[in-house]
Protein backbone atom coordinates (compact mmCIF):
# COMPACT_ATOMS: atom_id res chain seq x y z
CA UNK A 1 0.00 0.00 0.00
CA UNK A 2 0.99 3.64 -0.65
CA UNK A 3 1.41 6.12 1.96
CA UNK A 4 -1.17 8.75 1.67
CA UNK A 5 1.21 12.09 -0.25
CA UNK A 6 0.85 15.84 1.37
CA UNK A 7 -1.23 17.93 -1.21
CA UNK A 8 -2.24 21.38 -0.81
CA UNK A 9 -5.95 22.39 -0.11
CA UNK A 10 -6.76 23.65 -3.58
CA UNK A 11 -8.54 26.51 -1.40
CA UNK A 12 -5.60 27.38 0.53
CA UNK A 13 -4.22 27.24 -2.72
CA UNK A 14 -6.12 29.87 -4.21
CA UNK A 15 -6.26 32.14 -1.33
CA UNK A 16 -2.66 31.96 -0.25
CA UNK A 17 1.06 32.46 -1.97
CA UNK A 18 4.04 30.19 -1.07
CA UNK A 19 6.64 31.95 0.82
CA UNK A 20 9.04 29.18 2.22
CA UNK A 21 8.91 25.75 3.72
CA UNK A 22 9.78 25.84 7.72
CA UNK A 23 10.47 22.48 9.14
CA UNK A 24 7.25 21.06 8.91
CA UNK A 25 4.75 23.46 7.42
CA UNK A 26 4.79 25.83 4.23
CA UNK A 27 4.65 29.16 5.32
CA UNK A 28 2.36 30.89 2.99
CA UNK A 29 1.15 34.83 2.76
CA UNK A 30 -2.86 35.43 2.65
CA UNK A 31 -3.38 36.85 -0.39
CA UNK A 32 -5.62 39.84 1.58
CA UNK A 33 -3.96 42.95 2.19
CA UNK A 34 -6.39 44.44 4.85
CA UNK A 35 -4.13 42.18 7.00
CA UNK A 36 -0.47 41.29 7.44
CA UNK A 37 -1.47 37.31 7.79
CA UNK A 38 0.60 34.03 7.18
CA UNK A 39 -0.95 30.34 7.02
CA UNK A 40 1.58 27.67 8.84
CA UNK A 41 0.21 24.19 6.96
CA UNK A 42 1.79 21.70 8.12
CA UNK A 43 2.90 19.26 5.60
CA UNK A 44 1.32 16.03 7.17
CA UNK A 45 -0.79 14.08 4.76
CA UNK A 46 -4.50 14.07 6.24
CA UNK A 47 -4.11 15.99 8.96
CA UNK A 48 -7.08 17.83 10.56
CA UNK A 49 -6.49 18.75 14.29
CA UNK A 50 -3.31 19.79 15.61
CA UNK A 51 -4.25 17.94 18.94
CA UNK A 52 -4.27 14.54 16.36
CA UNK A 53 -0.22 15.33 15.44
CA UNK A 54 2.58 13.39 16.84
CA UNK A 55 3.91 15.39 19.91
CA UNK A 56 7.06 15.93 18.16
CA UNK A 57 5.15 17.63 15.53
CA UNK A 58 2.94 19.51 17.67
CA UNK A 59 6.19 21.41 19.37
CA UNK A 60 7.32 22.24 15.90
CA UNK A 61 3.78 23.81 14.70
CA UNK A 62 4.39 25.87 17.72
CA UNK A 63 7.64 26.85 16.91
CA UNK A 64 6.79 27.60 13.16
CA UNK A 65 3.94 30.01 14.91
CA UNK A 66 6.84 32.13 16.91
CA UNK A 67 8.76 32.62 13.95
CA UNK A 68 5.79 33.37 11.75
CA UNK A 69 4.69 35.33 14.89
CA UNK A 70 7.85 37.28 15.22
CA UNK A 71 8.04 37.87 11.14
CA UNK A 72 4.99 39.51 11.36
CA UNK A 73 5.48 41.83 14.51
CA UNK A 74 8.88 42.93 13.10
CA UNK A 75 7.61 43.62 9.41
CA UNK A 76 4.38 45.71 10.83
CA UNK A 77 3.19 47.77 13.14
CA UNK A 78 1.16 45.28 15.54
CA UNK A 79 -1.38 45.73 18.25
CA UNK A 80 -2.15 42.37 18.72
CA UNK A 81 -1.19 39.09 16.89
CA UNK A 82 -3.87 36.75 16.51
CA UNK A 83 -3.68 32.66 16.38
CA UNK A 84 -6.19 30.42 15.10
CA UNK A 85 -6.61 26.94 13.80
CA UNK A 86 -10.32 26.91 12.80
CA UNK A 87 -10.80 24.13 9.76
CA UNK A 88 -14.67 24.18 9.71
CA UNK A 89 -14.26 25.17 6.08
CA UNK A 90 -10.97 23.73 4.89
CA UNK A 91 -10.22 21.10 6.79
CA UNK A 92 -6.81 20.25 5.64
CA UNK A 93 -4.92 21.54 9.29
CA UNK A 94 -3.74 24.62 8.91
CA UNK A 95 -2.83 27.60 11.00
CA UNK A 96 -3.54 31.27 11.17
CA UNK A 97 -1.04 33.76 12.41
CA UNK A 98 -2.43 37.43 11.66
CA UNK A 99 -1.45 40.87 12.47
CA UNK A 100 -3.74 43.32 13.86
CA UNK A 101 -4.64 46.97 15.04
CA UNK A 102 -7.52 48.99 15.67
CA UNK A 103 -7.60 50.58 12.51
CA UNK A 104 -7.67 47.09 10.75
CA UNK A 105 -11.62 46.57 9.19
CA UNK A 106 -12.49 43.80 11.00
CA UNK A 107 -11.49 45.09 14.52
CA UNK A 108 -12.21 44.02 17.32
CA UNK A 109 -14.16 41.11 15.66
CA UNK A 110 -12.03 37.85 14.07
CA UNK A 111 -10.88 38.33 10.41
CA UNK A 112 -12.63 34.90 9.72
CA UNK A 113 -15.63 35.37 7.44
CA UNK A 114 -15.24 39.50 7.65
CA UNK A 115 -16.29 41.00 4.30
CA UNK A 116 -14.30 39.89 1.16
CA UNK A 117 -10.12 39.73 0.79
CA UNK A 118 -8.68 42.72 -1.05
CA UNK A 119 -5.83 40.78 -3.04
CA UNK A 120 -2.82 42.91 -3.25
CA UNK A 121 -1.15 44.50 -6.28
CA UNK A 122 1.19 42.47 -7.79
CA UNK A 123 4.53 44.71 -7.02
CA UNK A 124 3.13 44.62 -3.35
CA UNK A 125 2.79 41.57 -3.25
CA UNK A 126 6.14 40.44 -5.24
CA UNK A 127 8.05 42.66 -3.01
CA UNK A 128 6.01 41.51 0.43
CA UNK A 129 7.21 37.86 -0.59
CA UNK A 130 10.50 38.79 -1.47
CA UNK A 131 11.05 40.51 2.58
CA UNK A 132 9.72 37.22 3.77
CA UNK A 133 11.79 34.88 1.52
CA UNK A 134 14.81 37.22 2.67
CA UNK A 135 14.15 36.24 5.91
CA UNK A 136 14.50 32.58 5.11
CA UNK A 137 17.41 32.63 3.26
CA UNK B 1 9.52 45.94 44.65
CA UNK B 2 7.03 43.39 45.08
CA UNK B 3 6.42 40.66 41.72
CA UNK B 4 3.72 41.52 39.44
CA UNK B 5 0.78 39.06 40.63
CA UNK B 6 -1.43 37.13 38.38
CA UNK B 7 -5.25 38.53 38.41
CA UNK B 8 -7.91 37.34 36.06
CA UNK B 9 -9.48 39.65 34.13
CA UNK B 10 -12.84 41.01 34.86
CA UNK B 11 -14.73 40.01 31.61
CA UNK B 12 -13.39 36.69 31.72
CA UNK B 13 -14.56 36.24 35.34
CA UNK B 14 -17.96 37.07 34.54
CA UNK B 15 -18.19 35.55 31.13
CA UNK B 16 -16.63 31.86 32.55
CA UNK B 17 -16.71 29.44 35.48
CA UNK B 18 -13.56 27.96 37.07
CA UNK B 19 -13.26 24.41 37.14
CA UNK B 20 -9.87 23.36 37.62
CA UNK B 21 -5.90 24.95 38.17
CA UNK B 22 -3.90 22.97 35.54
CA UNK B 23 -0.30 23.53 35.84
CA UNK B 24 0.25 26.80 34.13
CA UNK B 25 -3.69 27.69 33.40
CA UNK B 26 -6.68 27.97 34.87
CA UNK B 27 -9.34 25.95 33.00
CA UNK B 28 -12.76 27.84 32.76
CA UNK B 29 -15.94 26.77 30.93
CA UNK B 30 -17.39 29.60 29.17
CA UNK B 31 -21.11 30.07 30.45
CA UNK B 32 -22.47 29.74 26.64
CA UNK B 33 -24.62 26.77 26.39
CA UNK B 34 -24.32 27.20 22.36
CA UNK B 35 -21.11 25.70 22.70
CA UNK B 36 -18.95 23.44 24.52
CA UNK B 37 -16.03 25.81 25.32
CA UNK B 38 -13.18 26.06 26.76
CA UNK B 39 -11.01 28.86 28.03
CA UNK B 40 -7.32 28.21 29.15
CA UNK B 41 -5.88 31.54 31.21
CA UNK B 42 -2.03 30.98 31.96
CA UNK B 43 -1.28 32.26 35.72
CA UNK B 44 1.51 34.29 34.18
CA UNK B 45 1.34 38.30 35.80
CA UNK B 46 0.82 40.50 32.38
CA UNK B 47 1.21 37.68 30.10
CA UNK B 48 -0.55 38.70 26.86
CA UNK B 49 0.60 36.82 23.72
CA UNK B 50 1.45 33.24 23.40
CA UNK B 51 4.82 33.47 21.83
CA UNK B 52 6.16 36.04 24.62
CA UNK B 53 5.80 33.32 27.36
CA UNK B 54 9.16 31.79 28.32
CA UNK B 55 9.37 28.52 25.80
CA UNK B 56 8.37 26.31 28.96
CA UNK B 57 5.55 28.09 29.57
CA UNK B 58 4.61 27.58 25.60
CA UNK B 59 5.08 24.19 25.86
CA UNK B 60 2.53 24.22 29.02
CA UNK B 61 0.10 25.68 27.83
CA UNK B 62 -0.19 23.60 24.38
CA UNK B 63 0.08 20.54 26.48
CA UNK B 64 -2.93 22.25 28.44
CA UNK B 65 -5.03 22.75 24.77
CA UNK B 66 -4.76 19.11 24.37
CA UNK B 67 -6.63 18.20 27.47
CA UNK B 68 -8.78 20.76 27.55
CA UNK B 69 -9.76 19.73 23.71
CA UNK B 70 -9.78 15.83 24.60
CA UNK B 71 -12.14 16.57 27.47
CA UNK B 72 -14.35 18.39 25.18
CA UNK B 73 -14.36 15.60 22.23
CA UNK B 74 -14.89 12.34 24.89
CA UNK B 75 -17.68 14.53 26.36
CA UNK B 76 -19.93 16.07 23.64
CA UNK B 77 -20.09 15.20 19.55
CA UNK B 78 -17.75 17.14 17.57
CA UNK B 79 -17.10 17.30 14.05
CA UNK B 80 -14.16 20.41 14.72
CA UNK B 81 -11.92 21.79 17.31
CA UNK B 82 -11.41 25.43 17.17
CA UNK B 83 -8.47 26.83 19.03
CA UNK B 84 -8.07 30.41 18.84
CA UNK B 85 -5.62 33.62 21.01
CA UNK B 86 -6.81 36.46 20.02
CA UNK B 87 -7.06 38.69 22.78
CA UNK B 88 -8.40 41.86 20.72
CA UNK B 89 -10.97 42.68 23.78
CA UNK B 90 -9.52 40.98 26.54
CA UNK B 91 -5.87 41.49 26.45
CA UNK B 92 -5.14 39.00 29.14
CA UNK B 93 -3.74 35.69 27.37
CA UNK B 94 -6.76 33.40 27.15
CA UNK B 95 -6.46 30.73 25.13
CA UNK B 96 -10.10 29.64 23.55
CA UNK B 97 -10.85 25.49 22.89
CA UNK B 98 -14.44 25.17 21.35
CA UNK B 99 -16.38 22.02 20.07
CA UNK B 100 -17.97 22.87 16.68
CA UNK B 101 -20.46 21.15 14.55
CA UNK B 102 -22.43 21.49 11.73
CA UNK B 103 -25.60 22.46 13.52
CA UNK B 104 -24.25 25.25 15.68
CA UNK B 105 -25.22 29.21 15.27
CA UNK B 106 -21.87 30.26 14.03
CA UNK B 107 -21.24 27.52 11.77
CA UNK B 108 -18.95 27.22 9.66
CA UNK B 109 -17.99 31.01 11.08
CA UNK B 110 -15.99 31.59 14.14
CA UNK B 111 -17.98 32.17 17.71
CA UNK B 112 -16.33 35.12 18.41
CA UNK B 113 -18.40 38.14 17.88
CA UNK B 114 -21.22 36.00 16.71
CA UNK B 115 -24.73 36.64 18.42
CA UNK B 116 -25.35 36.23 22.37
CA UNK B 117 -24.24 34.18 24.98
CA UNK B 118 -27.00 31.98 26.11
CA UNK B 119 -26.00 30.76 29.65
CA UNK B 120 -26.21 27.18 30.68
CA UNK B 121 -29.36 26.98 32.89
CA UNK B 122 -28.02 26.51 36.75
CA UNK B 123 -28.76 22.71 37.11
CA UNK B 124 -26.96 22.39 33.70
CA UNK B 125 -24.01 24.19 34.41
CA UNK B 126 -23.33 22.31 37.88
CA UNK B 127 -23.70 19.37 36.24
CA UNK B 128 -21.43 19.93 33.58
CA UNK B 129 -18.90 21.59 35.77
CA UNK B 130 -19.00 18.49 38.08
CA UNK B 131 -18.34 16.53 34.99
CA UNK B 132 -15.57 18.01 34.04
CA UNK B 133 -14.01 18.62 37.57
CA UNK B 134 -14.11 14.79 37.64
CA UNK B 135 -11.60 14.68 35.46
CA UNK B 136 -9.05 16.99 37.12
CA UNK B 137 -9.58 14.78 40.34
Amino acid sequence: MMAARFVLDARLEADSVFIADGPLSQFRLMNDARYPWLVLVPQVPDAREWIDLPESDQQSLLSEINIAAKLLRENFPCEKINIGALGNIVRQLHVHVIVRTSQDEAWPGPVWGHGKPRPYPKSDLNSLLQQFKTSFA
